[in-house]
């Protein structure tokens, strides 16, 4: 059971640019920042209070979020929910008849693990679980 | 500057459906739950831990949540930040030359005063700032 937002995923086009107009906006500040190869990602972390927005800008045109960026634009990615172990959720929500997209949790970024669930199991939504676990 | 996350806004298109869904899938309970005729919508705010998602289903097509639901489909819609004071955060977006939706705290719902910063002005994030005053 999630024990809350632990992040929302934005995609963008300029990593820097969004770092600093979240700064200005939000006084958000970055708390950590990683390129992602295998992910074809460069991320950045930043807190906004309490709170964290993950910045997620794509390492090439063909990537997840850069086929994101080619169709939407850039906006609101994900939401991740934080929860206490993420295989236990993923059991939970294959029982629940949910479809996964991944079947079991994998190294995230800033040493977490994580796992996506479809969009199409939640609404159109695409949500993560992030755990230590 | 934002306290952090208040909730994250999803467009549905059948509210009943989807707050059974992010029970399932979440364990989310409901909190509150409002029809606004004059923003065109029916609302659930729904407890995810600690934190909140707000789900957005449209009186009808000729609304805003009904006319992202036409362009964009079921997902997320608005991020929105609680504050201390949204007329303070709006002050200081301005002087930022930031577009925003509304140039004065509205009443919300739920009791809350609430203003929206044009997604031209985040890329792409349509921002909600929530705060008591």
């Amino acid at each position: 059971m999630p024990l809350g937002i632990h992040h929302v995923g934005v995609a963008v086009d300029d990593l820097d640019a969004a770092i600093e107009r979240y700064a200005a906006l939000f006084d958000a500040t970055v708390e950590h920042r990683e390129r992602v190869d295998e992910q074809g990602v460069e991320a950045a972390s930043l807190r906004v209070g309490a709170s964290r927005i993950e910045l997620l800008a794509p390492l090439g045109p063909d990537t997840p979020v850069g086929r994101f960026l080619a169709k939407r634009g850039p906006g609101m990615h994900h939401v991740a929910f934080e929860v206490a172990d993420v295989s236990v959720e993923l059991e939970r929500l294959r029982a629940e008849g949910a479809q996964l997209i991944d079947e079991e949790p994998r190294h995230g970024m800033f040493g977490l693990e994580v796992a996506f669930v479809h969009p199409e199991a939640t609404g159109g939504v695409l949500a993560e679980f992030v755990g230590n676990g």
